[in-house]
């Protein structure tokens, strides 16, 4: 529940707390043979990083994908800060994938146990939430989002400069303290 | 995707399209023996309606369950018609459940087919929500939507009169062709 006076934040999975990235270049190698790293694959498009668009769409349905993917580092850290000034929303991109949808709520009660299911969005599009911030990799939904919005980098997002970049978690904690310096001085 | 100058509106699933009071009569029946009726527990909380609350747990968590609800009278006429109109999202409190997820999804493809998953949004609290218009049955997701609020009437909302009550799709229909002549009237 948004709590009055609490600032809102929407914070994405894939490639923002989770990481989609090293999953599919793991999985591609394993089923595919074909090798490829994070640094390669930097300033492609998904399609380009990962040609075999149809091998692609098929580890993704594939059964585990979602539950076992490793943190992005510093996440856990960052958002145990950040939840006790924020109300922090979990939203994600997920219907496309109905498979995804049990697996993703499970993996956040693994690794991020103070979200709770009522802080959990599971949604197609994001252009009708609602937050003071949103944290996301894809321009499409920071393009939408009503409050101010904070660019996750990531290999196909890197010809976008429409929005604020971060390169980790580090650098969104130290924007998050900044803002509440500026708050401070506002409210002095 | 939210379209320029097409309204939006949030739909609830249970209770709203998808009816779960029938499905809990059921299987409260099939499973416990104990038989009640839509008409017996009008004006009820949902504890005082099904007593047995770790038995309507159960229920609820039972694989199944949300899959093979039926279809609230009306609601695929409706929605067929204010498709056309209005941008629809489905937006349903079902993070609880984590198994109702998945079946949420197949529900809506084979009642809904018109529905897809970008216009599907499966969350805890709805109050992140921002749509032009809400139909819900219950007053905690209401009290805090953005847009007109659309109180579907239902056995446990019999005492709350915050919100105008609608008893069937028919109505709802009818309203939204009010506020269409509204809008032609204020744009004339």
């Amino acid at each position: 529940m948004k709590t009055q006076g609490k600032k809102s934040i929407a914070i994405d999975m894939d490639g923002v707390i989770a990481d989609v990235e090293a999953q599919l270049i793991k999985y591609y190698e394993q089923v595919y043979g074909v090798k490829t790293t994070k640094e390669a694959i930097k300033g492609l498009s998904g399609a380009d990083a990962f040609p075999l668009d149809a091998a692609t769409r098929t580890m993704i349905y594939t059964p585990g994908f979602f539950r076992n993917l490793e943190v992005i580092p510093g996440a856990v850290e960052a958002l145990t800060i950040l939840k006790d000034k924020y109300e922090l929303y979990i939203v994600s991109a997920a219907t496309e994938f109905p498979l995804s949808l049990f697996e993703k709520v499970e993996w956040l009660k693994e690794h991020f146990p103070f979200i709770t299911w009522h802080n959990i969005v599971l949604c197609g599009d994001k252009s009708i939430i609602d937050t003071d911030y949103m944290i996301d990799d894809h321009c499409k939904n920071l393009n939408f989002c009503k409050g101010k919005a904070i660019m996750f980098d990531a290999h196909h997002n890197q010809n976008e400069a429409g929005h604020a970049r971060f390169f980790s978690w580090t650098e969104i904690l130290e924007y998050f303290e900044q803002e509440e310096l500026k708050f401070a001085e506002a409210s002095n």
